[in-house]
């Protein structure tokens, strides 16, 4: 495994609000079916698809110590710093490599579970990867996916910066070929993967930042990747905001982060697959 | 007690769903706080505001076995419903009486807890029924709020009528002075109520209708709701839609209801104000 570099140890900005996520505050409606599959079966091996930073891939691997994880991504560049991560908090029963999802590089029926978040979203055909999904998964094993609805956004104070900035990044989800209502869909996907509605159990979940810590991570993450970036650039090129625009959104979460009465959640919609 | 009439045994159509709620559906972030409390002091004093039918609150009776609570409503009419539920479920330590939210009829301090559940959401100057909960609560004790925030209603499939109901019922509560975004605004009414920041604990809390028995339950009092009954008779006397209009979402949710793909969620904001 490679040292950390220095690039490594910075996060690129749309990486950074992604790093603070784990199993525990990204994936807690699957962890007590987790727990149940890992007390009749310790060696269960778990497939996390579009792990990014991997920081949910790793505690699900702490969470099965003697089981083994592999986490994907579909951009190679984010795979060393997932494994400088692993390696900085001692994790070891995992591997990292690059994948696309609508291809995964394995057999039928490899994995006792296949996980992922907020990464169907960015498909135009998240169904295809779901189906995928269930290929590469055992009998009996489970499929378990969680994605936002970005439609939901709940933000306050609502000022005119922070309801720009809820438009932008529908409209720059969308211009992505990606869903802005991914959370509510969720369940009908499966379906369309040709899953029976008796094997799926479908849940929403969110969470608040509003807590002086949490608005920090969220406000100082959201400026950056308005910033600099490739968000940024890729906004820029399509013609979806101004430098201007750019600043002011940056700026207004800003001001968000200063605000005693600011809050912000959103859905997300979960299901369990049973295979 | 007055023995149940059948129409106590009836609930009045905006009650249906209201029926459906306890405190673990409900008001499941403040169950620990309210264990940790009742286990300092077994005899807690709990005010429910606005309890309507009083299922929660009856809840609530029952997680203080020891402890005593009020249940109050603005509508009187609601109260016999609520006294026959508590007793076919042998609750005793509860008492019901009708009260305004703005004017309590209780000394200073009376209460270690003061609760309420999509009630603020309904009023003009929410902050001042705050205000009136948080002077009826002891020092030491705490006040707890959750409300709807409807705007972020979020249904599939998103069939017209469904779309409809939506611009409905944000329309139906703002005409009659309340907030269709509620509960992304609690932490600022309790701000404006006098609180200071450090004192309250803000979150968000959903929940998903997308299971057989759930999707009935929901479907079935949606359709009654809209079709008697007197949100029906104020919306028809607002002009907000039309008789056929009215029919067309009872529809649209018998429809969602025999739909595989059906989910629905919707994000309440909730705090803890320690006083």
């Amino acid at each position: 495994m490679a040292q950390p570099s220095q690039r490594q140890d910075e996060p690129p900005p749309q990486a950074i609000h992604h790093e603070q996520r784990n199993a525990e505050n990204s994936a807690a409606y699957f962890l007590p079916k987790l727990k149940s599959m890992k007390e009749k079966n310790p060696h269960l091996t778990l497939l996390d698809v579009g792990a990014g930073s991997g920081t949910i891939s790793i505690t699900f691997a702490k969470a099965i110590p003697d089981g083994h994880v592999t986490a994907t991504d579909l951009n190679p560049d984010i795979l060393p710093r997932a494994a400088s991560i692993a390696k900085s908090e001692g994790v070891t029963n995992i591997e990292f490599q690059q994948a696309d999802a609508y291809k995964l590089p394995f057999p039928d029926e490899s994995f006792d579970v296949t996980h992922c978040h907020q990464m169907l979203c960015h498909l135009k055909e998240p169904w295809e990867a779901l189906r995928e999904m269930l290929r590469v998964t055992k009998k009996g094993g489970a499929v378990a996916a969680r994605e936002a609805d970005l439609d939901t956004e709940c933000v306050w104070p609502a000022t005119e910066g922070l309801l720009k900035f809820h438009d932008f990044t529908v409209s720059l989800m969308r211009s992505k070929g990606g869903s802005s209502n991914a959370g509510r869909q969720l369940l009908s996907w499966a379906l369309k993967a040709g899953v029976e509605r008796g094997q799926v159990t479908a849940s929403f979940g969110t969470w608040c930042y509003s807590a002086k810590e949490d608005k920090e991570v969220w406000a100082q993450a959201m400026a950056k990747l308005l910033r600099g970036g490739r968000i940024r650039d890729g906004a820029l090129a399509k013609g979806l905001a101004t430098e201007d625009e750019l600043e002011e959104m940056a700026k207004a979460w800003r001001e968000w982060q200063e605000s005693g009465e600011a809050t912000l959640g959103m859905l997300h919609g979960e299901i369990i697959i049973q295979k």
